[in-house]
Parts: structure tokens; C-alpha cells; sequence
């Protein structure tokens, strides 16, 4: 691979509600920015994503139980709402981690990330927390599937990214959470290296690399929930959730 | 920040070897490329950094002690090199996982990362191990200076980067190990969202969201070391171990 890489933020998509047209707002976009869809991936904010599907609780309408007021008690000094802590725990399959007001959390649908990427920033009004897709693989799918009947041309990936932290260091950087249209993981493995030697173990995880580069250009404070990336080769397809490690094999779980 | 981000992969960069400047193998890639290095980030592979700094040790001059022949023991099944193994246990501070032929390390640096970073791919021949820079924010540092010295324009960012696993997910990611001429971290909080609420807690990893698609096109079984990026709004300084968490506050060390 060597060409350039080319990431274009695509400004004027309105705030998203529930049941609103993803395909169009992001062709009329691709329009009004002089773009055409095609040969290339669409990275969409899941928030989005969410809230087009209607991923949204109200607040208001949650009574938090047992464990949820108990965490709230222990993190009483972060100030974090019993009510918001209920849907992190309704949305996870399990507490991996939790310390400093944080709840690492791995999801029903298998991530690992803080409060289950459960989000009260940017949501409709204070009261409403945004919860991940249900299955955001389909919404991927979905979504490509819609811009190729709709105008856009093949070869297209579409990645719904969001904003995790990590372990060992500070600071968010998006990652993949859904995805169609690309391989989840580019194999090295077998091919040679400069020198002739075969490389051991070198897998990519390619739409979590195109993510992080995206998101630079998503920043919260900005009204740009979708980027569009030229210049990969083209070629494979999958489910984002085939990149999940299985958690038998996962050191840290 | 809505400008798009332009990623080039500096090609024609020789094979690298102890004692080569990378200031003058750079220039001249830019100049065949028809770039400028001004307003830009200039992302460097780790390897070529090691070793024009000599960071390689022959394995034949290992002899492995009792730590790293047990380990090897251990790890029998997967055929790893106790020499290997004892160079990995040199540059590390301690062992923070360990399991499925893995050892997950801290080193020196303060980074966590598989073998402590130590590699035997692409090394110039298969009896070396290439070990982290000793300092590479110090490395990065060097070369922005020398840059700057000899023709290059601010601002002008440097990032090192690394290709390193990550916990819950398969594949490999460049992350930044060393960084000069941008702020390690970009901080958004207090800033508002769209709906004017205040952002809780938006810092971005900006080094490490660039690295991760430059290391796409950094690709192993390529010979490109270096990527130049263009279209991030300048501004800040920092090092890039800023970036690591505290372990006293860190939940997976």
C-alpha cells in the first residue's frame, strides 16, 4: 500500500432524530461537498447512529435498583447518577473493571469500554442517555446497503466509530464498533519483510486504524459526525465483532 | 477542526543502519516526494529510529538466565527464544501479564506492550533483536530539531510510532511512543456540545489517533518508514509520556 490517504469531514448533517434518514442526510452531504460516494469508507459517529435508531432512555423514566444505587453510594465522591449507572448495568454483561468512578463494562454486544459506551453528552436534553446500537455490525451493513441502492458506488466500507479510552494511557481515541464492506483484520501473517524474512504475527486491525484518524476531524464540539476516507485499497468484507477477542484468550478480562 | 487530513507515505527510504541520519534520509524523501516538511506531522517508524541509534543486540551474545529460561520453559509450546526472552526481561520494569506465549510487559520507557517492545522482525539479520529507543521522545525531539535546522518549516510535529495489541480486541494498531512539536493530549472539556451542554470529558490522544493510520500505510511488507501528514491546526508541545497513566490510578496494571 502506497498511496495517500485522504480523510474529508462531512460538515451540514443536521442533529440527528429518532427514525431520521441516515442514507439520505449522508448523500445529500456527500453532495453538497462535491463528493461521490464510491471507492472509499464512510466513518459515522455512532451517536448518530443511535439516535437515528431510537437507542435513547429517558432518564426520567429509570428507577435504578439494588447494584445501581449501591455503585452510585461507592462512587458517591464522582457525583455519578444512580439512574445512568442502572442503564450501564442493564446494557453489560458484566463488570470487568471498577475504581476512580469509572465501570469498565463488556456490553452485550461484546466491547469492553467504560459505562457500555452508555453517553449523556450531546443527547437531546440533559435527561437522556444515548445507548450503543444494538447490533451496530447491521447498522453498518444496513447503512451500505442503503448508499449503494441510493447512489453511492461500490467498492464502499462503512465503520461506525466511537470515542474509548484505554488502559495504560490517557486520553479517548475512536475505535470501530460496526462495519461492512471491509476486512476487520489485514493478515500479514506468512508474507516476508524486507529482508526475505517471513513476519511472525502481523494483523492489522484496519477499520480501529481508519477510526482513530476519523475522529480527530469528529471532535464533539464540532458538528461533523461523519468523515470519508479515500485511498485504501479496496477488498474484503466481514463483521467488525470478528476483531473482538475471544475473552478465553484475552489477558485483561 | 474541519480542513480534511492528507496522509503521504514517504517512499525510498534505504534500509536504515546504525549511525544514519535520519534528518538528511528524510529531507531527501520529501524533496523526491515534492513535499515540504512545514505545517505538518511527520510520523516515524520506531524501527528506523532504533536503529540508526544502535538499539540492537546480537542473540549470540545473549546468555539467557534462569528467569528467561523458565519462562521459555513455560512457554514451550510456543517455541519462543530464551535469549529472546532474556533481552525482553532487560528492558522490562516488570511483567504486568503473562499467558498463551505472551508476556505483556512495562518497560523502561513506562509503556505496556508486548516483549517490551523488543523485535526480531525485519532486524538486519534474524540473529538481532531491535529494542525501543531509550528515550523517544528525546529521539523525536532530535529529529524535529535537526529538521527544522536543515530546511524544514514550523510548525512541524514528530511522532515515533510502534505497532502494538491491544486488550479485548485481535490486530495491531501503531500508537505514538514519542512525540515533539504537538500536545500529547487536546482537551476538550468544559468546551460545550451542540446542545451548549458542557463536555464532561473529551481529551483525545491526538498523537496516537495519527499514528494509527499512518502505521496503515507503514505497512511491514512495504518499505515505507514515514508518513507525512497535513491539515491538523498547529499548536502545542509536549512529550509524549504525558500521555501514560499513572499506574497508581490505572485499572488494568
Amino acid at each position: 500500500m502506497s498511496a495517500p490517504l485522504h480523510f474529508t469531514p462531512l460538515s451540514g448533517i443536521p442533529l440527528v432524530e429518532p427514525g431520521d434518514d441516515l442514507v439520505a442526510l449522508h448523500l445529500e452531504a456527500a453532495t453538497r461537498a462535491g463528493l461521490r460516494l464510491e471507492n472509499g469508507v464512510l466513518v459515522v459517529c455512532q451517536k448518530i447512529v443511535s439516535k437515528a435508531e431510537g437507542r435513547l432512555v429517558s432518564l426520567s423514566d429509570v428507577k435504578p435498583g439494588a447494584a445501581a444505587r449501591e455503585l452510585a453510594r461507592e462512587f458517591q465522591a464522582f457525583g455519578r447518577d444512580p439512574r445512568h449507572i442502572e442503564v450501564v448495568l442493564r446494557e453489560s454483561k458484566r463488570i470487568v473493571r471498577k475504581g476512580h468512578g469509572v465501570l469498565i463494562c463488556e456490553t452485550a454486544q461484546g466491547f469492553v469500554c467504560a459505562n457500555a459506551g452508555v453517553d449523556l453528552s450531546n443527547a437531546p436534553d440533559d435527561d437522556v442517555a444515548v445507548l450503543l446500537p444494538e447490533d451496530p455490525d447491521a447498522s453498518a451493513r444496513k447503512l451500505r446497503d442503503g448508499l449503494l441502492q441510493k447512489g453511492a458506488g461500490a467498492p464502499l466500507a462503512v465503520i461506525i466509530s466511537d470515542t474509548f479510552g484505554r488502559p495504560w494511557r490517557e486520553g479517548l481515541v475512536d475505535v470501530a464498533i460496526g462495519a461492512a464492506g471491509l476486512a476487520p483484520l489485514t493478515d500479514l501473517r506468512g508474507e516476508r519483510d524486507l529482508r526475505g524474512r517471513t513476519l511472525q504475527v502481523t494483523t492489522l486491525a484496519t477499520p480501529d486504524a481508519i477510526a482513530a484518524s476519523a475522529g480527530l476531524l469528529m471532535r464533539k464540539d464540532s458538528a461533523i459526525p461523519s468523515v470519508w476516507v479515500e485511498g485504501l485499497p479496496p477488498g474484503g468484507d466481514g463483521a467488525l465483532r470478528d476483531l473482538l477477542r475471544e475473552p478465553a484468550s484475552d489477558l485483561f478480562r
